[in-house]
């Protein structure tokens, strides 16, 4: 399905297939941890892939870092410390900072060369990188949780790839338990959770685990997300106290966004028919 | 990119492609009209093929049906009189029917053969294909509008291909000017729109020639549809009264659905950041 004029990601196990009409490779190299691959696109500008999977483009980035950030964000009365595990390419970390209560922002992606591209081809979601409050670290984000110390953050998001792989870890109740033990009173964890048409069962046996691993709350987010397959993707909220929207402050957020306001906020946390049944 | 393995819909125009995997080929044919194929697909169930674009799956095709029907039922005070306009493969007739109120829904498609290739390999979409409300003609749905009475039909739904080739003139002021003619007092049309990302000037125009019509009130709704560009579809309805959804009918509707319900029904109706600025 790849040819010279086509970038194609086949999601083999779904049946389905995407792909991008490429202008250009940019750039390709195997870093310690993943095959990294930069195209340009005819529509939408540049498009990174890792291990044959597409994983952000210039255009359409915006539904997902969006919405991996800003619900949590304003689902929790007061957060000022915010983790996020995976995320790279630094486009979770740019939404993060645009909340001023923010007081420190630490992006763990185990690999240090996804940055490295994302500052050169994805330059616009690295604009935050320099500021005081972010810190970037290259370590394994799965063992950076577990030697956590108690009530250290108050939000981790969870950005990562697919649950194979290196993020295979980030998807277990061994993880959620080592989340609970380090994040705070009111503490919460929101993660990509795929696509409810194409992996119900994954977010199913997700929210069980993150349940079993003893949040006593579950909440999924749906979105587009053109790039991602079915291209209509979604994010698992698991949290310690109840979920309560700050929608006063995210009416009058002092930032600009592309997709998130309240109406879509409270959109994404509309439960298809089909999906209230499979957790009933 | 098609191969005897997969079916490739190449959106050229957008620079994206969509791919099922295909087990076998059903059947195809050269109608008056179009261009007709009915694949098997690994995952996805059966698939048909119009001209070459993504029409219908088994798997995922209630999205589609479910949004382009209910919403708009449930925002009409009182819908007893429903044309759709297109829909050959009956699976939007069917969603219309679900509601005791409708007395009567004509589905006025041109091509007669969609409509028995559906009766084969989609027989679930045409289980309400013998209810005694139901009217299936095979005419111009253009011609069928402009020759009807006044106060002749509560609700239009415009379930048709892309706006080029048959549906082309489903898109243009003088058509939606024949809709206001034969609409009654309340009465409101609802027209699929493509992708808010993908297509959003089409968005733009049609809502300006919807208003130009004479149409005081337009709305987009938003929903999930992985079969076609970017796997996120809209509808807008125009209206000639102010929309006022009966969310306590819907609440109460004494049929199933897959993914509509109250709540899916609100999020549909949030407008993007970005979609909001287009018609600022």
């Amino acid at each position: 399905m790849n040819s010279s004029e086509w970038f194609t990601e086949q999601a083999a196990s779904t049946g389905t297939a995407f792909s991008l009409k490429i202008t250009k490779k940019l750039h390709e190299e195997q870093s310690d941890f993943q095959h990294l691959e930069i195209y340009e696109t005819e529509t939408f500008g540049n498009l990174m892939i890792i291990d044959g999977c597409t994983m952000v483009s210039t255009r359409d980035n915006f539904f997902y870092h969006e919405m991996m950030s800003h619900p949590a964000l304003f689902l929790h009365s007061n957060p000022k410390r915010v983790w996020i595990i995976g995320g790279g390419d630094c486009g979770t970390l740019r939404e993060v900072l645009k909340h001023k209560g923010v007081e420190q922002a630490v992006q763990i992606d185990i690999d240090e060369r996804v940055t490295r591209l994302a500052e050169i081809y994805f330059s616009e979601l690295c604009e935050s990188n320099d500021d005081p409050r972010a810190d970037l670290k290259f370590i394994d984000g799965i063992k950076w949780v577990k030697d956590a110390a108690p009530n250290s953050v108050d939000l981790i998001i969870v950005d990562s790839t697919d649950p194979i792989g290196p993020a295979e870890g980030l998807f277990g109740e061994e993880f959620y338990r080592d989340c609970i033990a380090c994040l705070s009173e009111n503490g919460l964890l929101v993660q990509q959770s795929e696509s409810a048409l194409l992996h119900l069962n994954l977010i199913i046996e997700m929210r069980d685990a993150m349940k079993n691993a003893g949040f006593p709350h579950q909440q999924t987010l749906f979105f587009p997300q053109c790039l991602y397959p079915s291209g209509w993707w979604s994010a698992t909220i698991a949290s310690k106290a109840e979920l309560a929207f700050r929608a006063n402050d995210c009416a009058n957020k002092d930032f600009e966004t592309t997709y998130y306001n309240v109406d879509i906020h409270n959109a994404a946390m509309a439960q298809p028919e089909f999906f209230k049944k499979a957790f009933a």
